[in-house]
C-alpha cells in the first residue's frame, strides 16, 4: 500500500467570491463561465470594482484534494504560495481538511504574492474566473519532491498549472517519478482556453502518460474535435479511462471499450465554482476504493452537487454521509 | 444636512469563520457565546486546530456601518488596519458596500498585522469569538479626524474598541468633535466581559455623552444590575433612547418615559455572528429616516434575522427589499 492514494499538483489560490450581474461581466470585458488569466494590475482594477466579497481557499486540484481528504483519503498537494497572509490561509485550509501539504514556498521577499482567483458569480449560478497566479505560476522542476511522487497511487495533474515557464518540466519530473514507482497519472483538462494555450503539450502527455482523463464537453471538443461523440471516441482510444462531465446532462465514462452514462443530481445551483473539481474528487474516491466506473461517476456527481449548492469550492457537508444516503456507502 | 448620517468607530477585523463542535470549545478553553481577546500566539494555536475556514470582513461597528451602507445610508467608518492582505480585504469590502472608509493605516513595517477574529460556530448557531486585535488596538487620538466627526449626524461607538492604551482618549476626541458640531452619540456595550474591563469609562460616557445606547440583556444587566427591569429603568434614566435586544424574545426600546416591545423575526439560526451589529444598523436606518422607535426596532430585528441566516456578519440579501416586504418600505 502506498502512503498516498492521490497526490495533486496545481495552482495554490485563494478564491475571492462575489455575486455580480451579467452587466458587470460585460462592462469589464469578462468572459462568462471560463477562467481568464489576469495580471496584477488587472486583478487590482477588477477587485476595486467588485462588490463585498468572501474569501475561500480554492485552486482546482487543491479543491479536488480537499474533497478527497474530506472523504478520508490519504492525500497530498503540491502548489506554490508565498509566506504571506493568503498563503497561510491556503495552507491552513488544506491541512485542516486532512491533506498533507507540500509547500514549495516563495520567500516573503518575493515580488509576486500568493495567487488569487476573483470569482464573479452571476444570478444563474455560473462562475467567471479571473486568476492572478502570483507565485503559483513559478512552480519549477526543483520544487517537485520525487520521493513524494513515488509514494502516490495516483498523481493528479491540473491543466491550469501548465501556465508558467517551468511548469511543463515540473510536470514531466513528477510524472517520471510517479510512473517509475508504479503510480498512475490522472489529468484534468481544466478549461477550453487553457487547452488552446498548451495544446501540443497536452496532446503529448495524454498520448504518453495519462491513464485517466477528466474533462467536460467543451474541453474534450476543444482537444479532440468539435463532434462530441467523435471526441469521446478519440480520447478513449488514447486513454484507459475517460470521465467527461456534461453539466445538467450528467457524466460519461469510457473504459476498455465500455461506456456508462450517469445522470446529474438535481440541485439548485448557487455557485458552480468547483463542480468539476469535486466530480474528480468523488470519482477518484470511488476508484481508489475499488468501485466500478459507474459508481465512481455517481460519487463524482454527488460531490459536485454538494459543491454547487453553496458559495465556494470546498465541501461544507459530509460527503461520505451523502454517498451513503444514495446507497454508495 | 450633514455629509454623513452615521460615522462609526470600531475594530477593523477580518472574521475567520469555522463550524466546530461544543467539544472543540471545551478542549480549547473557549468561552461560549462571548468575545475573548487572544494574543498572537494563542490566535496561531487556535487557528492551527480549527477546521477549514471562510474569511469574511467583520468588526462589530464595521458590520453596522456596512449594513447601513447596504441600506443606502451616508456612512463612514474609522478603524485601523495594516498595509497587508487582510487590511486590503477589510478596506475593499467596506468601500464596495458604499461606505466611506477613513483608514489610519499602520505601515507595512508595523509589527502587528491587521486584526482578525476567529469565530467558532457551534451546531446551535451560537458564535464564540477569539479576537486578535493586531493594529486595530492602536487607534489613538491623532488617528481621529475631527473634521470628519463634525460632519456626522450620529457618531456610533463600539464598546469593543475601548481595549487599547489610546482608545479612551481617541473616543473622547471623537465625541467632543461630534457633539461640538451638534451631532449625537450612540454607543453599543458590545459584550459583558468588555464592560467588566471598562466599567468606569463606560459609566462616565453613558452619563455624560450617550444619546442612544445599544445593548442586549446580558450587557445591560452587567452594566446596570442583575435585575433586567431595574437595569432597563436605570439605563433609560440616564440615556435618551435605550435599544435592548433579548435574543428570541425580541427587543425593548425605551425613550422619554415610553416603552415598546417588538417581537423577534422567526429565523433558522445558521450563525449568530453580527446579530447585534445588524440590529443596530436597521435601528439607525429607521432613526435617520425619521421613523418612530417601534419601527426602528422592527427594522433592527429584520436586519438581524437576515444576518443570522448565513455564515458571516455582512448582509447578503437586499435589506431594503426585506423591510418593504414587511410593510416598512
Amino acid at each position: 500500500m502506498k502512503d498516498y492514494q492521490v497526490v495533486g499538483i496545481g495552482n495554490a489560490l485563494v478564491d475571492v467570491l462575489c455575486h455580480e450581474s451579467e452587466a458587470f461581466l460585460a462592462e469589464h470585458g469578462i468572459g462568462k463561465g471560463v477562467m481568464q488569466l489576469v495580471d496584477r494590475n488587472r486583478a487590482a482594477g477588477l477587485y476595486a470594482g467588485m462588490g463585498p466579497s468572501v474569501e475561500v481557499s480554492g485552486g482546482s486540484a487543491a479543491n479536488t484534494i480537499a474533497g478527497l481528504a474530506a472523504l478520508g483519503a490519504r492525500t497530498a498537494f503540491v502548489g506554490k504560495v508565498k509566506d504571506d497572509q493568503l498563503g497561510a490561509i491556503f495552507a491552513h485550509d488544506l491541512r485542516a481538511q486532512g491533506a498533507a501539504y507540500e509547500v514549495p514556498m516563495a520567500p516573503a521577499s518575493a515580488e509576486a504574492e500568493t495567487g488569487r482567483c476573483l470569482v464573479l458569480v452571476t444570478p444563474d449560478g455560473e462562475r467567471s474566473m479571473n486568476t492572478y497566479l502570483g507565485v503559483s505560476e513559478h512552480l519549477r522542476p526543483e520544487d517537485i519532491d520525487e520521493g513524494l511522487m513515488s509514494r502516490a497511487e495516483w498523481l493528479y495533474l491540473e491543466g491550469y498549472r501548465f501556465d508558467g515557464a517551468g511548469s511543463h518540466a515540473a510536470f514531466a519530473r513528477a510524472i517520471a517519478a510517479a510512473r517509475g514507482a508504479g503510480g498512475k497519472v490522472a489529468l484534468t483538462l481544466s478549461d477550453p482556453f487553457c487547452i488552446r494555450r498548451h495544446r501540443d503539450a497536452f496532446a503529448r502527455m495524454i498520448r504518453q502518460d495519462v491513464d485517466l482523463l477528466f474533462c467536460n464537453r467543451a474541453e474534450i471538443c476543444e482537444m479532440f474535435g468539435a463532434d462530441f461523440e467523435a471526441a469521446l471516441a478519440a480520447a478513449s482510444a488514447q486513454v484507459e479511462t475517460v470521465a467527461c462531465t456534461d453539466s445538467e446532462n450528467g457524466a460519461h465514462v469510457l473504459q476498455g471499450g465500455q461506456r456508462w452514462h450517469v445522470a446529474a443530481v438535481p440541485t439548485r445551483i448557487v455557485d458552480a465554482t468547483g463542480a468539476g473539481d469535486l466530480f474528480a474528487a468523488g470519482f477518484l474516491w470511488g476508484l481508489v476504493n475499488g468501485r466500478a466506473p459507474e459508481a465512481c461517476a455517481r460519487m463524482g456527481n454527488l460531490a459536485a452537487s454538494e459543491i454547487i449548492s453553496h458559495l465556494g469550492a470546498r465541501p461544507e457537508a459530509d460527503l461520505r454521509a451523502l454517498f451513503s444516503a444514495h446507497g454508495l456507502g
